[in-house]
């Protein structure tokens, strides 16, 4: 793998040149991780690689970190600071080194307002952008590797759904009644850890499409919108099923269910190479306007899926970009009844020469296994 | 908890008039949190909360967040955005309905770049400082509930050390062999979930002090550097043993856990109302001096503890802030040997009208329970 995250440096250094950037400045994040192979958690410490145009990349971390990033990145210029020393000291003399005080920095996405602001103060004649714009490019044009993995992580996600074993047991037992214990079936199914925060959204609560779980009691024919994912190797799964484990459901139910599957078919069979992300939006939306729900779905039909749970390709209105094999996003149509029920399907896709591969594929019915 | 969440609100905006500041602008994070009672991770998708001086405060939120946050937190006024409309516009509209245009604006710790350089781009005549400022002072005086929490949290991780049938059986079983698996004890011991990903640093990796968990098989003799706490109702514990499962530990082991047992009581010893924080890294670091290893101790002695699992205070040389009752930290000293182990001892304490209260006081000797 070094020479993967190696080769991607370059690539990323090619693309500094064409965006007018001096260099990147990243901190502990999936950019980080992209470009380095090494993985950490954002913290309150200065933990930055830089990656200047024309020279190899530099490490600034904490003393602490300094053995372990040895031997976890292929990167090998590490400069260390203790703890009860000023961090910005060390970055204002990286920024001597490569000429950086009047440059243009492509500061990481995510990096805390606590350390752009140091980063301000300490380079007051730098200008700043952000990273995506070079790194969007490559990151969302995935590897055989990243496909593997992602392909990996959809199954994972499916065997949690098919499994009736695994999901049964877990149903009688708490998840029903609780939601908040059902957080392992994936997990269990073979994936790393979660992806996130498992969202079991029942009756009302499924109609606000980010409710994660709860104490509420699921109740006979309530409607359950289920979105899961567990990382393999480093890649998410990412599948939403709505389902009802027994009794008959509400009246418009299963028309809207339809409308949601449907959408969520179009969608898919709209994504190829060459059209645009929000053509795939349209696509699936056009279906649930037609059915008389379009106020009713009210977030974008997708995103990218990666090393981020969520990163670019967003599939939205507005959203020009052309799709390109190797990309990988979701289809996700819902429509939300405030005070009732939601239903949500979710698949991944990828973009391949003709047209897409589904990355997950367990049953779409709403009749729960 | 309304009412505390509107309380908290109505102290920080006293402080911005003493900050010369026009308004805090938070985004999914602890601070967020603190003030609205709304909890989120952070996103793509603008999430913002501003607060200015003298008005209610005002979200700026996704569609489909309204309902949610209507349901959770005390703040009424919720502007949303759609998927496929430019946030910025909204953001905007809000500046000019508080005039914050030319104003001071201080801006979540931990927003992204993201959204820092957009409400730049939106304000370029404002400036730009830390809601740290206003909010540390804050949160850093834990009231009756938080310190209650956190004394919960301490309790269960005690539990998980105590427990020789939890903890004997997860390392016979897995746990000695790779560490990976070893995950739960401390949310079967009655957290709600991981603070933190566990440290299981064995051996060599002990001498890392942020070494996650990995696949090397423990050997007889080996240390094993725990470092372990759950969230308790929103608040986490945070312990750290070294031990020695079976076995003779190297040669000089038992001379540098004494050291590093010795310097964890005098920091405690140490803590006390209107000392400064500093004093207390001191007084932990002349111990291990005396011992010879002051070279081998590579960070600050210990980190605030509250919503954040590190926040302020921060327990390090140069940190003048005086200690006052309510506060809540750890204390851990450590020495670390590269190539052979490392030995850390860790407890919080909470700073109390005569001295400090360990938070928690399950064994600290090398020999595993």
């Amino acid at each position: 793998m070094t020479d993967a995250f190696a080769e991607r440096t370059r690539r990323c250094q090619q693309r500094l040149d064409a965006a007018d950037a001096d260099a990147l400045v990243l901190f502990p994040s999936t950019n980080l991780f992209y470009l380095s192979g090494f993985r950490e958690h954002p913290g309150e410490r200065h933990l930055l690689l830089f990656v200047p145009e024309d020279d190899d990349p530099v490490f600034v971390v904490p003393d602490m970190y300094g053995e372990q990033i040895a031997d976890e990145s292929w990167i090998s210029d590490v400069r260390t600071w203790s703890d009860g020393e000023d961090p910005l000291s060390l970055v204002e003399s990286v920024a001597d080194e490569f000429g950086l005080h009047g440059g243009h920095l492509l500061v990481d996405d995510r990096m805390w307002a606590l350390f752009t602001q140091g980063l301000r103060r300490t380079l007051p004649d730098a200008t700043f952008g952000l990273a995506s714009e070079v790194l969007d490019h490559l990151r969302m044009r995935k590897d055989g590797g990243e496909i593997e993995a992602l392909r990996t992580a959809g199954e994972v996600a499916d065997r949690a759904r098919r499994n009736p074993g695994t999901r049964r047991g877990r149903h009688r037992d708490d998840g029903v009644r609780t939601g908040r214990r059902d957080r392992s079936p994936t997990v269990d199914a073979g994936g790393d850890e979660l992806a996130f925060d498992t969202i079991v959204g029942s009756g009302p609560n499924g109609a606000k499409p980010h409710h994660g779980y709860g104490d509420r009691e699921i109740g006979y024919g309530d409607p359950v919108v289920l979105d899961f994912g567990a990382f393999v190797g480093g890649y998410p799964g990412d599948q939403t099923r709505t389902v009802v484990f027994a009794g008959d459901p509400p009246e418009r139910y299963e028309e809207v269910h339809r409308a949601v599957l449907e959408a969520e078919q179009a969608g898919v069979e709209a994504a190829q190479s060459g059209v645009t992300a929000e053509s795939v939006d349209r696509a699936a939306r056009e279906v649930i306007e037609s059915y008389g729900y379009g106020d009713e779905f009210i977030h974008r039909t997708g995103h990218g899926v990666g090393l981020d749970v969520h990163e670019g390709p967003y599939i939205v209105e507005g959203n020009d970009l052309e799709l390109e094999p190797g990309m990988v996003f979701s289809v996700e149509p819902g429509i939300y009844l405030p005070g009732e029920f939601g239903v949500r399907i979710e698949d991944l896709v990828v973009i391949t020469e003709d047209g897409c591969e589904r990355l997950n594929d367990s049953p779409r019915t709403w009749q729960a296994l």
